[in-house]
């Protein structure tokens, strides 16, 4: 068993962890591991918004030339293609791509194609909506959790290595303590998020600042490989509580500190779904994402029915959960969007 | 807004609360305070132990002879009555009782009276048992809370005050953060318990040497005033699940740090059952009690129906609930079981 924090990111404690060196956890989970060069990752969400089925198939040509201009040089390590309908009706398709070496996301968001077509007037008058959610968190300021080792997603596969099983986690504040930041910080929010020129419209560019310390979550789980009771109890069970959840986040969140919520589905190259989904949010703080996940009755019964089906199961589920969590420096995140509707991602709750 | 740490008991931190200082609890509750006079309580646990309706009348016959005792010179300043029936079919009828001095429970349990009944060898051979456990922790070594200002329970109606609203509390950790000693010492458990001269078994007299950090908890509901809607959630909703996990830490608490759990009921001076119950369990250690308390289904989903309670009566509750929580070094613990069956109280476990 080893600690979620890799050994050349420890560093002398001035805060301390929520459990003793003697503490075992309730069932194996792994992080992701990368080489020491890694210092920095890129996590880009760069998204299509379109109202009605008459815009989905120029929607979906939009995402799919993202997706083609990851495989120029200096593109993504790995990319997901995903989708949700937000609290306005309006389609989001979003491809995540991920790096581990900033240097080659700015070579490649330079690249003349991708760079001419992200600033062109006409993302502005086409009738979809396109945004850019890009975040860059230092390898101090993340972390991950899988319950499989192999299999990894999001930026697991991009960083390549797995852990051995960790010690942290399995109780309350043990995402705080994965984090290597949290060694010596207590990651407080400050400052608010604000409009960079132009405020929240549709019909316009948009850029947000964020402030320093927003959180991040991206928490996933794929039902692929489930049979029998195993699926009943998530589909049945787990699923639908799961989405009173989320909605609760997308519909309520802003005044517990929830910027923007997606429950998102992943879809195959050819735009269809597959059985895999995960909650996307932006967060004011840590503290407030712990304070929902630990109290919110939605959060709490998707935890406990995790742990009754965990247990039911007698740990050897073919259920795959994993997450990753950062807390954001101001210089970590850019926010833009255009053409997109006031509540879309950062803007939500600026308009 | 107030630390659930009283003032004269803060002392500079070298570990760190679970929430920052902006924290705001989602709703109010209080813990008691006494007088700074005050530095070390006595928390008084009197058994009489027997086995069916045969035995009954003369079980109740010696609590009225304890309860009696209480109202000789520097008897405590509060006691309850109260029953349980363990797993082994006995009942047990605990009258508990609190002083704010140890000086005078002391000079209370030497009174000639008191001590020659306790240690006469008649208690041997009467068909029934008798237990004390005796735990006086210093103020720094146990916390309490009310989810109300008014009518205090346990140790807080001997302590006499009350705080302002807490700052600590509503968030897993935050049972930890309430107790003095944990701004500077992890609590962690050493040693074990240990019989001292003979081994437990029915016929003897056994006593018990408690370990470093032992944890006990009284925790506890009131349903009395509890009307329509209020009084069936309770009744049909929380308290199954309550009793699902008390049964659980009887039955099989042990393979998790749980020595003894009792989910006892108060009775009247007359031993008719109150509106009143609490779970009184003794742990390995406060971090074993948290693990459970964090992960087991059962008390998530007590936590959890229970958010969800507040929430739908918008945080006005007839329900009062409440408890006091308490790390024991070892010189606070004395644990004397007579004629006990070897599963009763802090024997559970060692026969």
């Amino acid at each position: 068993m080893e600690s979620a924090i890799d050994e050349h990111l420890k560093c002398p404690r001035t805060r301390t962890r929520r459990v003793e060196d003697d503490y075992t956890p309730p069932y194996p989970v792994w992080s992701a591991r990368a080489d020491r060069a890694v210092t920095q990752v890129v996590m880009g969400y760069f998204g299509v918004q379109s109202l009605g089925a008459a815009q989905q198939g120029r929607a979906c040509a939009a995402l799919m030339r993202i997706a083609r201009d990851f495989t120029r040089p200096d593109g993504p390590l790995h990319h997901d293609l995903t989708h949700y309908v937000d609290a306005e009706g309006h389609d989001n398709m979003i491809a995540i791509a991920y790096w581990t070496d900033p240097a080659a996301f700015a070579r490649w968001s330079a690249t003349p194609e991708v760079d001419g077509w992200w600033r062109s007037e006409e993302r502005l008058h086409e009738g979809l909506g396109y945004f850019r959610e890009i975040v860059s968190p230092r390898v101090q300021h993340f972390e991950t959790m899988f319950n499989t080792p192999d299999r990894l997603e999001g930026i697991g596969v991009a960083m390549g290595g797995v852990s051995g099983e960790l010690q942290e986690h399995g109780y309350w504040g043990s995402m705080r303590d994965r984090i290597p930041l949290s060694q010596t910080d207590p990651m407080s929010p400050s400052g608010t998020r604000a409009a960079i020129g132009d405020a929240p419209a549709p019909g316009r560019r948009v850029r947000i600042a964020g402030h320093e310390h927003v959180a991040m979550i991206r928490s996933g789980q794929e039902w692929t490989d489930t049979t029998g009771q195993e699926r009943t109890l998530y589909l049945e069970e787990m699923e639908p509580v799961l989405r009173e959840g989320m909605d609760f986040l997308r519909d309520q969140g802003l005044a517990i500190g929830c910027y923007s919520n997606r429950y998102m589905q992943h879809l195959d190259a050819q735009g269809a779904p597959l059985q895999k989904s995960f909650g996307l949010s932006f967060w004011r703080s840590l503290a407030d994402m712990e304070r929902w996940a630990e109290s919110h009755p939605t959060h709490v019964a998707i935890f406990g029915s995790f742990m009754r089906y965990v247990q039911a199961l007698n740990f050897q589920l073919q259920l795959r959960v994993y997450h990753e969590v950062s807390v954001l420096k101001t210089d970590e995140q850019r926010y833009e969007y255009v053409n997109c509707h006031a509540r879309t991602g950062l803007m939500n709750g600026m308009g």
